[in-house]
């Protein structure tokens, strides 16, 4: 008989963005007369630069003509994409990364929630909480948790997110072995300082555990302080694996293109404690499962490295973030804290009461669509998060109808 | 402590492919002067059909205006896409699939590789022997085997397709809970009959079992009576899955499309035996773990099912098949049993020797490359396969480097 990996029925049916929509739709059908504007999803709204768009046309019409065309990619992705990467993301930080440590994939979705695959059922793994929920819904698929109760999976960690330790969690007391953070965060839009960051780093050292580093809004990072990468923490490149999208950097949601670090210094080890070079594993795993991005895709992600790229995509970070300038302006002085919206594309708004309240409060009454913090976590309730992915004239329209209400 | 998945540890190095370029690379270096025709690696070497190239062009000009820009799409895959593929592929040959059972994704490798963790760790695996290694590894990492041992894995279930069964295997006498059947078959080029396959539909009704029907050759198939698909059995879509990709059928090994069907009426068991809808599941796998298929690519494929580019894809097809026919003629005319290269680009031959004893003559005499069918599996011993991949003119001269040979 063919019968269900079991893991699959604790999972907690979400039902965030389908409850969201469902909102939505009924409002829109009882006021069709109203424009609502969407706030919500983090998904952006902009064209891809033209160096990407110049970039796949090339690309295509090699896929055309026999000199040029090219048929299986190498699994971990194209020479010319992984040096450049290497050489412009990290080297030129100061990070000590090489080309063979990247490997290109066609999301950090897929990525992030794949390397769990890598270790033992029984390792003790901690989230966020509010928390990107690919990372816990595939710790329970592969049987790593107990059943949902409250709100929480039973065995696995939640590190508290909250106004009180600004959104940065507090070291555990406990032994953690696999240790999600995500900075700038989706969804609070917090950021990581450098001295904080060194000491999760720290920790993972003397726990020999592994820190998953999503880093997927790197690029709307400004101040020139914070860190982009956990491989700014010397040392990190033997304690972390770090995820990194061009989704946001550069507007491929549509495209899919995305890289994950895994340092030759990394480690692993067997149950006898000996330790393995974490990086032949993941090699392992992608040569099995997986058989390379799109030679275009490459070639537009080749592009965003061009100057004429770069200027490109900075032309596009300050644009969404000059949405997300408004948004916070306009909150913070109606008296709301706000966490984001400086460094990061998604502001969180301590909303001081609960998070559907305030979310049907925004759409009946301004016809804005925004997230629902509680959707995201217990520490989420009574937040908001607003997405400054939109164009800026609806984020000003949002923004002129939220401030008109009394909340 | 951070403690690896120790599956992994079992699996067998494989090292077929890199033997292979370490062997052609030696002989390379010993004879700069020679001209090694590769007729080993399944990829195909004609550039993409026109129609898809105009598809790609026009989808890429849409990403780059505001307008036209595509996001985030649907993880299952875009609408018009899975609606031509239900209405082509199998409402015109009789099989009763919906564009709702269609999940699009980046590559049949992925999909094979990926449906087993919808199952119970214990469940019976059975792959053919010579079998293609995703089968195998992916069930490794899972844990569903035992360690290697004189090339096989314990607790897998091998079923033997050699040519005393007309590389067709006989129906198992145990239970077997998940099976995995790939026609035309990847590496013999043995097709099956519609009353072969319906044994094993009826088997699976039986028994309660899952195939995994993997597909990826169908376009080859030129016989009328042959089924291009699983689901031409009555009672097939309630038992089983089926892989397709675009990869072989249109040229688009570096460009990555396939699909997965998961008909509604397939189903699963859980630990009660109670019955669930397989789809339900694999969608909430594919809507958690990825991002979707890159919208240009998914445009291209869309435009394999226009009448110019079916026009042109069977053009493609038919130049890698009378490639075959020359193969297989020759080495036939030579006293050599083959089977495929009729509906298949692949002609496994039998060699009445050491698999890897021929593949070095034929390299050394001949300055020809091609895979020892011992790297498939034990059945594959004394065999090697010949891929019909490559440019006409370099196949007849592969050729007729052979047959002036005394073999």
């Amino acid at each position: 008989m063919i019968s269900l990996n079991m893991n699959y029925q604790k999972l907690n049916a979400s039902y965030l963005f389908s409850e969201i929509a469902h909102r939505v739709n009924t409002y829109q059908h009882n006021h069709p007369d109203k424009k609502i504007i969407k706030l919500g999803i983090g998904d952006v709204t902009e064209p891809l630069p033209p160096a990407c768009i110049k970039a796949l046309h090339k690309a295509c019409d090699e896929m055309g003509s026999r000199d040029t065309f090219k048929g299986y990619g190498p699994e971990q992705g194209y020479s010319f994409l992984r040096e450049i990467i290497a050489e412009k993301d990290f080297k030129a930080r100061g990070a000590n990364i090489s080309p063979d440590d990247i490997f290109i994939s066609d999301g950090a979705k897929c990525d992030t929630g794949s390397f769990q695959e890598l270790f033992n059922p029984s390792i003790t793994v901690a989230v966020p909480d509010p928390v990107y929920p690919v990372y816990v819904d595939t710790n329970v698929m592969a049987g790593r948790t107990g059943l949902y109760n409250k709100g929480r999976y039973q065995n696995l960690v939640y590190l508290e997110c909250t106004s009180e330790n600004n959104f940065i969690p507090e070291l555990p007391k406990k032994q953690l072995d696999l240790i999600y953070l995500c900075y700038p965060n989706n969804p609070t839009g917090a950021t990581i300082t450098k001295a904080e960051l060194e000491q999760w780093v720290r920790y993972a050292e003397k726990q020999k555990s592994l820190i998953l580093f999503d880093a997927a809004y790197e690029a709307f990072i400004q101040d020139p302080d914070l860190p982009r990468s956990i491989y700014e923490i010397p040392g990190a490149e033997k304690v972390a694996v770090e995820f990194r999208s061009f989704s946001k950097t550069a507007g491929f949601t549509g495209l899919r293109c995305a890289y994950t670090v895994v340092p030759e210094g990394c480690l692993v080890y067997d149950h006898m404690e000996a330790p393995f070079t974490l990086r032949g594993f993941w090699n392992r795993r992608q040569t099995t499962r997986f058989n390379g991005v799109s030679y275009p895709v490459q070639c537009a992600a080749h592009a965003v490295y061009t100057d004429e790229g770069q200027e490109q995509v900075k032309l596009l970070i300050s644009y969404y973030l000059k949405n997300a300038a408004v948004i916070r302006e306009a909150l913070t002085s109606m008296g709301f804290d706000c966490t984001g919206g400086e460094n990061s594309p998604y502001i969180w708004v301590d909303t001081k009461r609960d998070s559907w309240e305030f979310f049907d409060l925004l759409l009946e009454k301004a016809a804005v669509a925004c997230t629902p913090g509680s959707g995201f976590g217990r520490c989420g309730e009574g937040f908001i998060r607003i997405s400054a992915f939109n164009q800026y004239e609806n984020v000003l329209e949002a923004i002129d109808r939220i401030t008109t209400l009394k909340l």
